[in-house]
């Protein structure tokens, strides 16, 4: 059986359904199957009506079976569409297993293409107005995880950057908390944690590493853990908005 | 004299037309005003037929008067003009000096909301299909640059990630590679140079620390220099392509 299909690994961006790319929602708009995340939310989705939508994939850590799975799906559709979609919640190539798909499909022959997306990082920073990096305080940022490969149970070093970003943290923040101050970072360093980035329930609230060290409490959805001096609040800065309005889908200029 | 707009701070992504969001595209449309850099491509600018566009910034290192200079035609601007973008090459929160230009706004009691955009790093990830982290192989990856504020003049310390993105790389690159192996990166590391990320004059290349220390040759636009066993090329992968098709605009699927 030969290949006759396309497939493009898209990233979806933090979940509003305008913070994709123009070339992402063009190519959702023209697919035959698409392929998602639970991370893609309902109106990602509204952009591909004519698709068929095959939901894949855990919402926290996959086991290999389970990418293999995936893998075999975009192979098997590939060989039966011209236009197969994996879309992906933010960018594919950050904490996004796209190495083990795109090793399936050009094992397999079959041609793929890859549409960036928004990472939740850049989205987050975004909403809470809050670079990433500072000139003269903040020149280097780490975008890291400590859940990507549930086979791994040792901590890797965190980063020894400006600005440090823990992708999924939730359950992790306080312990890697306590980690950064064992590793010397200062107590009262600024943090900002963001829940579901871009959603209408996003939550914002600014922490030090000392009160992260005591722990999140409960959370609902995907967390982002922004660290470093880059994150403290500037003098005329609005107060944080717990359930923001301005990064949610706008169809008007307000 | 009261404020009266809103400065919309927007990512235009790596150039490629259709890598800005739908969000960004649609702000474009309806903005009065443009204030773009110079990294900012033309085609991005045919989204805003209707609005004026003023060049501001220079292509390299910017100097903290013409920062300031920016900063008070951002102002004017918006004290004149109901929509005023301010349109920044990749991600205005990463490398962008937008805190400078947020705190300006904020103490002119100007509202201002940034829009993300596709940086530079992720777009060349998607391009080479080589992504940033890898199960087992990288799960973290630090952005910095060594150009950012032109007054520091001494080197910050290389991140100690697992991936390595330098951005504005092309003159500091030898001398980064050189302290890589200083600092105990393996001779043999792969890495990838992208120069003129997802344009039609793209190139890519392929090298090691090892030849990265003897210099990168003439570059001729803005390079990243993408380093670590994450780049290392998968068994199948085709062949890099000097001057990429498969990233620049589509209008139609292929």
């Amino acid at each position: 059986m030969s290949a006759i299909g396309k497939v493009y690994l898209i990233g979806a961006g933090p979940g509003a359904q305008d913070l994709i790319t123009l070339r992402g929602a063009r190519l959702l708009a023209q697919a035959d199957v698409v392929l998602h995340d639970a991370l893609v939310t309902d109106e990602m989705l509204e952009l591909c009506p004519q698709a068929e939508k095959i939901l894949v994939g855990k919402r926290c850590g996959q086991l290999s079976t389970a990418q293999q799975f995936i893998n075999k799906q975009l192979v098997d559709n590939a060989r039966k569409f011209p236009l197969v979609v994996r879309l992906k919640g933010g960018d594919p190539m950050l904490f996004g297993r796209a190495d083990e798909e795109l090793r399936a499909l050009e094992e397999a022959g079959i041609d793929v293409e890859v549409v960036p997306g928004i990472t939740t990082a850049l989205a987050a920073a975004a909403t809470s107005k809050q670079p990433l990096t500072k000139r003269g305080v903040a020149r280097s940022v780490a975008f890291f995880t400590s859940s990507t490969a549930p086979e791994h149970t040792e901590h890797a070093a965190i980063p020894d950057t400006d600005t440090l970003v823990q992708y999924m943290g939730g359950r992790e923040a306080a312990a890697t908390a306590e980690r950064m101050l064992a590793q010397g970072r200062r107590a009262d360093t600024p943090v900002l944690v963001i829940e579901n980035v871009s959603r209408p329930d996003q939550r914002i609230l600014r922490l030090t590493i000392a009160t992260l060290a005591q722990g999140l409490g409960s959370t609902h959805g995907p967390v982002l853990v922004m660290l470093g001096e880059a994150m403290k609040r500037r003098a005329h800065q609005a107060a944080d908005i717990k359930a923001s309005t301005d990064i949610a889908p706008q169809r008007q200029a307000s």
